[in-house]
C-alpha cells in the first residue's frame, strides 16, 4: 500500500485542484482500514465548507444503451463551455466481482485525456451501501477540487439508483428504442425518479426512436410529478452521431436554473443530508445486528422454520432481539 | 378492561369458529400490555398449524372511490358461494386520531348481519408498523377460525399499502373515473403492486369509466410485470348498481387458481414470512435506537447542523452509533 499523505497535504492538494492528490484522497475514503477511516473523516470535515457548489447529475441506464458514448459526447459539450467535469461510477455488480466495468477510462478516450475532466471508476470493494457512501464522499472531494458538474453513472439495477438519486440534483435515465419492448431493463420505481429521459441511438430508422419517445411521454404522464415540480421531458439523441446532445445540455442548464430559483435545490440538499444520515444509521444498526455471530447462528436455525410456516415470524423476532440485547 | 380468557379457551373457541371469542382474541393481540403480548404470542403459536389456508385479498383505494359499497357488493357475491369471509381494515390515519373510519359495520349493513361474514375495524392504537403487525395477527386468527377469504381494506396512503401487500395474495386497487385527472390519489408505487385494477362508479355516463379503464390499461403496459407473472387487468363495475362484480369475482378465482398452479402462491407466502421477519427486526432495531432518550437529545442537537451543511452526516452517524453502543 502506498504511504498516506498528511491531512494538510490532502486538503491543500485538493483545494489546489491537484488531480493526483484528489485520486489518492478518494482511495483514502474508500479504504476499510480504521486508521484510514479516521483520517478520511477528518479530511471530509475539513473540506465541508468547500463542498456543495457543483451540480450533481445521475446518469442511469441498462448495459447496452450506450452510456459511455453518451457520457463522452455530453461531457465534451460540458467542457467546451469551460466547465470542469468529474465522472464517478457506482456499480455494485463490479464491486462484488472485484472488477470495475464502469468508469473505465478507455471507454471515454476524449474525456480521459481532457485536463478539465476527472474520471473515477467504481470502488472495487464493499457492499452496495458502502459503495454509495464512498461515492458520496468522492463527490464531495471533487466539489472541493472545483469540479462544477459531477456525473454519477449507475447500471440501472434498482437499489443503487435510489441511493444515487439521494445524492444528486437531476436524475437522467438513458434508454434506447427497443425491438418490441421499450421497457426492458427498467426496474420498479426508476421511471418515477427520473427528471429527464433520453432515448439514445436515434441513429437507426428515425421513426423507432421517435415512437419510443412518444410511448415514454405517455407513460410518464401516468406517474406522479416529481418533488421538483417539473414534469420530466423525453429527448432523443444519437451519442454516436452527436445529434440531439446540445438540446439535452440546454435542458439540464434550464432545469438547474429552475430548481435554484424555485428553492427546490436548497430544500432537496437539506433533506438529502438528513435522509442520508438516517439511512446510514439504519445501515449501521442492521450491520451491528446481522454481523453478530450469535445472531447469525440463531437466524440460520430459525429461517427454514419460518419459510415453512412452522414458526411465527413475530416469535422469531422476539427471540432474535432478546439475544441481541443480551449481546451488547 | 374485560378479563382475559385462558389460552385453551381462546384456541378452542377460535377453532370452533366462535365469533365472539375471535373478537376477544383479536382484542388480545392488539393489546399493548406485556402480559397480553405474552399470551397473544402463545395463542398465535398454538394456532399456526391452522393458518395459511385462506385466500388473502388487499383492497385499496382513496377515500371517495366507494370502497364500502364495493366490499358490500363483492362480499355478497363471495358469501353467495357459501364461502366464509372476513374483512379487516388497516387505517393508519384513524389509528392516529384514535377513531376508526374503516371497517365500520354500519357502512356494510348486509354483510354486517351475515352469519358467514366477520368484520373487524382498524386497531385504534399504535403506530403504522404496529397496526400492520396486528392486522397480520388478526388475519391469522381469522384463518384459524375457518374464514376462506380475507379482505384487508386500506386507504391508499402509500406506506400501509406496502405492508398490506406483503401479507396478501392479490392486491386490488379501486379507482373511479376522474373529472380530468384519473390518477388523483394514486401514490408512488401503488400501481406497480396492483394485481387487479377496478374502476368503480361505472354508473355515470358509460364512456367515462370505459375511457378511464383504457387509459389505465395503457399506463399498466409501461410497468414491469408483477412477480406473479400475471399482467394486471382493468375491470369496470358499478358497486351501487351491482354490475360488473361477477366478472371481478371470476377473475379473482382465476388468479387464485393460476398462482396456486404456477407455484407463486407458495413461494410468495414463504418470502412474505421471511420479509416480514426482517422487516420487524428492522422496526425493533430502529425502535431501540430512536426511542433512546440520549440518542434523541443528541439527534436534536445534530440535525440542524446537518440540514445546514455544517456537519457531515457520516460524522453524525459515527457519534450517534458510538453513543448507542455505550448505552446498551
Amino acid at each position: 500500500m502506498r504511504p498516506r499523505l498528511t491531512l494538510k497535504q490532502y486538503t491543500t492538494g485538493i483545494l489546489a485542484a491537484d488531480r493526483h492528490i484528489l485520486s489518492r484522497a478518494i482511495t483514502l475514503v474508500e479504504s476499510q482500514l480504521p486508521t484510514d477511516k479516521q483520517l478520511a473523516q477528518e479530511l471530509i470535515k475539513a473540506l465541508m465548507p468547500h463542498t456543495g457548489r457543483a451540480f450533481r447529475i445521475a446518469i442511469s441506464g441498462a448495459p447496452g444503451v450506450g452510456k459511455s458514448t453518451f457520457l463522452e459526447t455530453l461531457g465534451s459539450t460540458i467542457v467546451q463551455q469551460e466547465h470542469k467535469l468529474a465522472i464517478l461510477a457506482v456499480d455494485p455488480s463490479s464491486s462484488r466481482s472485484g472488477g470495475s466495468i464502469l468508469g473505465d477510462k478507455s471507454r471515454m478516450p476524449l474525456l480521459a485525456q481532457h485536463p478539465q475532466v476527472y474520471i473515477r471508476p467504481s470502488p472495487t470493494t464493499g457492499i452496495l451501501g458502502g459503495v454509495a457512501e464512498h461515492t458520496r464522499e468522492a463527490m464531495l472531494l471533487c466539489e472541493a477540487a472545483g469540479y462544477a458538474y459531477i456525473c454519477i453513472e449507475t447500471v440501472g439495477v434498482g437499489q443503487s439508483e435510489t441511493m444515487v438519486q439521494q445524492m444528486t440534483d437531476l436524475f437522467l435515465l438513458l434508454m434506447m428504442p427497443g425491438a418490441g419492448d421499450e421497457l426492458q431493463g427498467i426496474k420498479r420505481g426508476i421511471l418515477e425518479m427520473t427528471d429527464l429521459l433520453v432515448i439514445n441511438k436515434a441513429d437507426g430508422p428515425g421513426s423507432q426512436a421517435a415512437s419510443a419517445a412518444q410511448q415514454f411521454r405517455m407513460a410518464l404522464k401516468y406517474l406522479p410529478t416529481p418533488a421538483s415540480g417539473i414534469a420530466p421531458p423525453v429527448f432523443t439523441c444519437s451519442a454516436l452521431e452527436r445529434t440531439g446532445i446540445t438540446e439535452i445540455w440546454q435542458y439540464i442548464l434550464h432545469f438547474q436554473k429552475q430548481i435554484i430559483e424555485n428553492g427546490f435545490l436548497e430544500r432537496q440538499r437539506k433533506n438529502q443530508n438528513l435522509d442520508w444520515m438516517h439511512h446510514q444509521i439504519q445501515n449501521e444498526l442492521l450491520g451491528l445486528f446481522y454481523k453478530n455471530k450469535d445472531i447469525q447462528d440463531l437466524l440460520h436455525n430459525l429461517e427454514p422454520q419460518i419459510a415453512q410456516g412452522q414458526l411465527w415470524p413475530g416469535e422469531a423476532v422476539q427471540r432474535l432481539i432478546d439475544r441481541f440485547k443480551n449481546q451488547e
